[in-house]
């Protein structure tokens, strides 16, 4: 059966998550709902990422099969005036036979943005976790290090029935701010700007985390253990000791869901 | 009396404005309230730009006189835990005297967004006006150059009641971009990315205007005549016509509110 490629950006705010779920709002459930009143067939949709309610996607990607003859410019354009400015399709594409947005993906990789100043920045508060104080970025370095690679994810992960935590990392860090390139148009001070706006020129933390697969709170957790050791509240060593333990109790703590952007996703 | 000066930002969405408004929800309402707890008396705040509902500030500026002893960095941590997200204090300083945030401002700064790209940044759509087409920026600056100079802005400005409509524009024009450092961090490009995510390369459209005082809906009017202009509706040769009319029939369109960002007040 012919099988349909959907890439998608969201801002997660509104939604309780990716995944349909009768009775509440979700991105899965809206987009669903569109393609069934576009196509007349419920299609059920297959999705790389299945995010945690508040978590955004920059780069997401849904696929469906089908046998209904698919118009994708006019259906793409149908759909587009019925879902709102939350959700945006990037496009929808005949995708080769057997592609599976969830299985056939190579590589996710996530953001988490984190702002140090003291005051935040009204326009992005939805998709940064505002600290307001300074972090240690060489620690946070530390601790990240500690991902990369192959491990059982237990201590940060919320295992699904049957499966494993086991998973491997292929890279983890955090960056400051990468200045212009990383700020919201809307905070990027530029020559002297008014008294009292200098904060701003602070970078935002940008924690970026590639692999294969995740597991259910894996990004979260990985960024409250890096804050706690930015922090100074954790030693980066006791990371790894962490991870060793491959219990969920050994790291409990979770950073909020909004702070967290699947970035990309790649076949 | 001494005159304490607030250097703020926010994000417009969820006010009906700045001024105070009875039964409504506005921004100058929400600090009032918060600096009469604070303070244990009601003081009126001066302004720089009284924004519309909807428009935002990425750096706006507020004074009151008052005589109560005021710690300016207590005072701002505790009017910072009572406003929201949406309201970020930058600042909290005593101003010199005589300073007034509306009569001693010597120049403003707007901005406005237009996205070119058919497919939208969710993250950034509360700030941005989606427009997906394309535009003709050299048509755009021609327009815009005719707001340069002493003008009667009658033709595009609601007069305040014994008002003048006449002021005098330092610099108008328009950027297409500037890539990274006009991008949202949510939408960089960066490198190989997702397909179908390729469009959000197309930069934004920035439009920044600056003078020593705008009047009501000037700039989003300008913003509508150049876009007419940009999509080929207009010659940009309408627009001094349309200025020298002196008439708000003239020129009726106003872009959206959400667009428009108060970018800087200078002193």
């Amino acid at each position: 059966m012919p099988v349909y490629r959907i890439d998608l950006a969201y801002d997660g705010t509104g939604f309780r998550g990716w995944a349909r779920n009768a009775g509440v709002r979700t991105v899965q459930g809206e987009i669903e709902a569109a393609l069934a009143r576009v196509l007349g067939e419920e299609v059920p949709l297959s999705v790389a990422g299945r995010t945690d309610a508040g978590v955004h996607a920059r780069h997401q990607v849904a696929s469906f099969p089908s046998d209904a003859k698919i118009d994708t410019a006019t259906t793409l354009r149908s759909l587009r005036t019925m879902l709102g400015p939350e959700i945006a399709l990037r496009d929808l594409t005949a995708a080769p036979e057997g592609f599976d947005a969830r299985f056939s993906a190579v590589r996710r990789s996530y953001r988490y943005f984190i702002d140090e100043s003291p005051s935040h920045d009204p326009l992005r508060s939805h998709w940064v976790w505002h600290r307001g104080e300074a972090l240690d970025l060489g620690a946070m370095n530390q601790a990240a290090a500690a991902f990369v690679g192959p491990h059982d994810f237990a201590s940060l992960c919320r295992a699904a029935e049957g499966g494993t935590t086991e998973r491997r990392v292929e890279s983890a860090g955090w960056e400051r701010g990468a200045a212009s390139g990383q700020r919201s148009a809307v905070s990027q001070p530029e020559g002297p700007s008014g008294v009292g706006y200098r904060e701003s020129g602070v970078g935002l933390l940008v924690y970026a985390v590639s692999a294969k697969a995740f597991c259910h709170q894996m990004v979260r957790s990985m960024v409250a253990l890096c804050v706690d050791v930015g922090r100074g509240k954790m030693r980066a060593e006791a990371v790894p000791e962490i991870l060793d333990k491959k219990d969920r109790n050994a790291a409990r703590g979770v950073a909020p869901p909004h702070g967290l952007v699947l970035w990309e996703v790649e076949y």
